[in-house]
């Protein structure tokens, strides 16, 4: 298969990239791209990413960023950076992709456990979390040609235990190698609407 | 208790308004409120409605919109209304209406059956929802002061099923007046981060 996968050079991203080179063709695209660079707050940008590529199998993003701080300051601005990078970054990647997509192929975007899991300061990830997590549920029961999309929603990452340990007290944590994995289920796999929870 | 509904010129608002006031004084606020006008896309609109009905002990809030529209051509701009209204519109009464309420207050605000039950043409009506949800569950282990936020999400209404029930196939439709009940269970209630669900 010809995988795009966007936020390539995260954390989750990298994993995601290895895993799925040992048997697919993946391209890398990421802000810093040197040859794929895309910004996903850009239709603009997200189209003229998926004209340079073209057909592809399988679409999957890892990018997006939410607000994390505390509920009695938070601004609807602040609320919006949420929405407007992690939420509809996704989004625009799904709706401009899916006409870019062979039949059967499919679109995997990225949750996270705050989805289920509220913790202090995260209200902004929680509903992010729920509302990408909805919209592949909804867009699934409408995608044509057999095309399909699903979430992958992970617990904290060991590698970023260093930064968010303190605020994720009392969650297992697990390596990007192995959210990877859910990824991959997704890509390969051929469930449609489905959120796989990496715990 | 004292009790805002914003919205409550709605098929639901005027319900809840009816219900509530039975045991409290309820304040109805809309965007065509002679009294107590609000335009749920402004904070400053927002801030300006709160300023004048000083403290209270509710919030209710039965009101925003969401794009309903095919997937194969939805724009991101479309997407962002569903997200402006209906979302942003209900965070931001709950991020300011806060600091407004007396302790041991609530906010209730409104998601919506297809936050479980995808329908065709209806991506962005679920992602709003969950986030809606999400925001709730996530802000309700922030709140100070004994202050409660919980979310109603109703199936269909028997009211709207001349204009909806084409959409809503094998839903089982529920009357205002019923509805209504699930918000009086928040308002009066004790429970906080509740999804209370009407089918």
């Amino acid at each position: 298969m010809k995988v795009l996968v966007v936020g390539a050079t995260g954390t989750v991203g990298q994993a995601v990239v290895a895993e799925l080179s040992k048997r697919h063709e993946v391209i890398a695209a990421s802000r810093s791209s040197a040859t794929h660079a895309v910004d996903v707050h850009s239709a603009a940008s997200i189209e003229a990413l998926f004209q340079k590529v073209g057909k592809l199998d399988a679409i999957v993003a890892t990018v997006g960023e939410v607000h994390f701080g505390p509920l009695a300051d938070m601004s609807g601005e602040q609320f919006r950076k949420g929405l407007n990078s992690k939420l509809m970054g996704q989004v625009e990647l799904a709706l401009i992709g899916q006409r870019y997509l062979n039949d059967g192929g499919s679109i995997t975007l990225t949750s996270g456990i705050l989805s289920e899991q509220p913790i202090r300061l995260g209200a902004n990830a929680t509903a992010v979390n729920r509302a990408v997590e909805g919209f592949a549920v909804g867009a699934a029961i409408e995608l044509p040609r057999g095309i399909r999309i699903n979430v992958v929603s992970a617990t904290v990452l060991q590698e970023s235990l260093a930064s968010y340990g303190p605020f994720f007290i009392g969650f297992e944590a697990a390596p990007a190698a192995r959210v990877a994995l859910a990824y991959a289920r997704s890509v390969d796999g051929a469930q449609t609407g489905q959120v796989y929870r990496v715990g």
